[in-house]
């Protein structure tokens, strides 16, 4: 981990920090900005605080508000994908959550990764001096935003840096795919298929890691034939499944990367005449709902820490936004094991 | 419909009204607002100029924005729970392509059905200037949102007010189930079982209709029988389909109310020995795309126009926010036949 360093960006000027250069109280700066009449102010006095806005260029967007505080109890989160899509809308609801608690309010943008909106967002983000702004991505994966570090406090959700400069929150992969396979274990299976992952992300070689761990703690050895790759969708899961279920000695078990692979392995096994969980113990990862609880049997599956990470990531901005100390932790968080029928 | 009214709402003051109001030039104001340096304007010209932002009620949050451009280009997007759910992401996508198209940032807060959390995020869009306001629901429904129409322009999206005094987008119910329908009319089947929402719903009602047009143009008689309700979630599907299944006269073909209820509905059909489309055909609703693409065969539906909407509402406020020609527009899009391999 990178050494915890001091961040000065929170000496944005306050109204205070205007006053005291301009030898005058906080109520006659504020009188001046907002021209209350027949406050008896003389015009060098005016002038004077005028001058001292501008030296410290306290924003004229944020006078309206400083008026009422100093703060703007408002949390930014842009994305690229996670509002629109299926897969991670709790992130939001997490960040949403832990925001109104602290009474702010989460303001989203959505760039489809797009660079020219992620860049606007941000000016715009910053323009409305949030409290802190949360940089999500809709899977695991290293990521290289153009935030201009200077401006705004930020969290990196669901990814990291390559240098790990920045706070990152990111899902416990390793310990996710360990606690499937140890419940598979735990209930007697041996011989364990693994439908993974074919891209080289975080995920697939930290839950191929897990899967390791897990079946060492109990002494089984590792079988690479019982670990098939594919994208990760219902057609390649089903492949994989009827690969797996038709070796020599077949699995009495599958641990699956996703709930979609789970959904085409189903397809496999009933294909194959054989019945879940009796036949054949399933696990998924997601927690996808509109999947997980809707397959039968029901899917026994890891849930990606969505609602946590989007906690965590404003907890933290709001625990560090205003004391300035910004270091660049490393949070993985959990997955939860929510069991249902399949395994 | 409710006869078009033009509306007052776009008499915001812009700065030439300030410089008009002030008897000065709009460089002045500029000048004075800004506090420009070394530009000779005497401190009576100044405190006319305030006094003139302030009779306007010319905001001091929008100043800044107003030296560059009289328009804050953002649209603000307000919604019960479609950024958190995997139901209606599309929505944001088509709302955020057209905002882009056209130079504008699509600003998103969710507010889960709370209505502090609305007003907030309602006061907070208006302070922000925003170019309009979308408010959208997560399925097609009433609302009475609590909107200071003085302040802001909104269209509502997959919802309306009881009494249709503000503009509205939904989706065209009876239309996409008539075309479900005949499609499986086309394809032969005169015995469709169709699978419907239990709750009293604009959708439920929609679907009805379109289901009994479509037998109706075919001089299909309408069977009471074939037409079974449950919530929408797959075990439902399972159990309504089980039903029809086993009706004497078997049904050919199930037009399912959604795509959940459809994917239970495949589990019914598959454990009766039947097989998908040649001895009972499928058509779902919602085009949900991590069902329908994934189930097997994969899932012919009919698409909510969720992308649609979002573009129409951002255009509907980009067309008429400045020319103040605001009518309470009914818009209804319809629904595309998405074809795959169920029916």
């Amino acid at each position: 981990m990178a050494p915890q360093r001091k961040s000065s960006k929170r000496s944005a000027p306050s109204m205070y920090d205007v006053a005291r250069l301009a030898g005058v109280s906080q109520t006659t700066v504020s009188f001046v900005v907002n021209d209350v009449p027949n406050t008896n102010i003389l015009p060098e006095t005016r002038d004077r605080v005028w001058a001292a806005v501008k030296e410290l260029d306290w924003q004229p967007n944020a006078i309206a508000r400083g008026l009422r505080s100093a703060r703007s109890h408002t949390i930014g989160l842009i994305s690229d994908e996670i509002a629109t899509s299926s897969h991670a809308g709790k992130i939001i609801q997490g960040a949403q959550d832990a925001a109104w608690a602290g009474n702010n309010m989460l303001l989203v943008i959505n760039t489809d990764g797009k660079h020219d909106i992620e860049r606007a967002a941000m000016k715009m983000m910053v323009e409305r001096r949030v409290e802190g702004l949360i940089y999500a991505t809709m899977y695991h994966r290293t990521v290289a935003p153009a935030i201009d570090l200077a401006q705004v406090h930020i969290v990196l959700l669901d990814c990291f840096v390559a240098d790990r400069s920045l706070p990152s929150v990111v899902p416990d992969e390793v310990q996710g795919a360990r606690t499937a396979v140890e419940l598979l274990l735990q209930k007697g299976h041996r011989r364990i298929g693994f439908i993974n992952e074919v891209g080289p992300l975080p995920a697939m070689f930290g839950r191929l890691e897990g899967y390791q761990q897990a079946l060492a703690s109990y002494g089984v050895p590792f079988e690479p034939e019982l670990v098939r790759t594919g994208t990760v969708i219902a057609t390649e899961g089903y492949r994989c499944a009827l690969d797996l279920l038709t070796l020599p000695e077949r699995p009495t078990a599958l641990f699956c990367y996703n709930d979609s692979v789970a959904m085409g392995a189903y397809d496999a096994i009933r294909q194959l005449g054989l019945t879940i969980p009796s036949d054949v113990a399933v696990v998924g990862f997601d927690n996808l709902e509109v999947i997980a609880t809707q397959l039968r049997p029901t899917l026994t599956t890891m849930e990606l820490p969505h609602y946590a990470m989007g906690q965590w990531a404003v907890q933290y901005l709001l625990d560090h936004a205003q004391d300035g100390e910004f270091a660049p932790v490393q949070q993985t968080i959990p997955c939860r094991l929510v069991e249902r029928a399949s395994a």
